[in-house]
């Protein structure tokens, strides 16, 4: 018998009181259970800042969503699970830093993508240069797989923060 | 008899196997022993994709300092532990996305700061704007507390990616 298993990627926004401990404990649920963690941010929300906020880009079958978010919503610390995806596509963007090292033409293409890509440079040298380069994730994923042949030294990405379109809280 | 407390922010960059629990063996690590998490961001290095990079920021004492880095190099899964603050001061740089509500001189303030800030707008109604900014931590942390009055709805932060600087992988 066939299962037809559609792996979907779902970003969750989940609220929780600002305490130790916390973020193990919501990892730990992830890695406990073997569930997907594609991408984690975490942030206080300033403007109470007894809360964090911790988003969580995940995969998985719908069962396994639902299973996450019911899973999450018991723990004791979790104000409130968000399922961003569910809600209309969610505006998401991420951050990374991206070192390319070369000289001669490599690096004359290097700089040629990153302006096409509205990468800036944060530090440089005649045989270097740093991207800092903000979007969505496949966009940032493409610009690393182009910058590989010329010269990549290292990358380092923030992971996604995501909130929901519209002028109402998430 | 006194002892001197001198508080420090570290950012450590912790290249791990990329394998089930091992963000949660990080995380667990800190939460344990009571450390703080001020900032943590993870990334496959993309080039490897068999390894992962945790950066995290937090602060302690200087021997607290040295405890944490050297509990993280006994972690299994942990390739290296690099101090990037000691190495001189890093490039960190941090995403938000922020949300501002309002109408009339409020929203034409918000909008005067963004630019001031190079914050750009992705989202927006006649009633609100979703703010993209950039920038060292504490840059975002100011632009955030400019908008509390102005109608801030909701925040959401990537925590910081860090590099070297130079043309040295880290």
């Amino acid at each position: 018998m066939l299962h037809s298993q559609n792996i979907e990627s779902h970003t969750l926004s989940v609220l929780v009181d600002n305490e130790p401990g916390v973020l193990a404990r919501v990892v730990g649920l992830f890695s406990g259970r073997g569930y997907n963690i594609d991408s984690l941010t975490v942030s206080e929300t300033e403007h109470q800042k007894h809360l964090s906020r911790i988003t969580v880009v995940t995969t998985g079958t719908p069962r396994i969503i639902e299973q996450i978010k019911s899973q999450l919503g018991r723990l004791i610390p979790v104000r409130s699970v968000i399922d961003l995806t569910v809600m209309g596509p969610p505006l998401e963007r991420e951050l990374a830093l991206i070192k390319v090292a070369g000289r001669g033409e490599n690096r004359v293409e290097a700089l040629r993508l990153a302006d096409a890509f509205r990468a800036t440079v944060i530090d440089a040298t005649v045989e270097h240069f740093v991207f800092e380069i903000t979007g969505r994730s496949n966009k940032i994923g493409q610009f690393i797989e182009l910058m590989v042949p010329l010269g990549l030294v290292e990358v380092a990405r923030t992971g996604v923060a995501s909130i929901m379109r519209g002028k109402e809280a998430t």
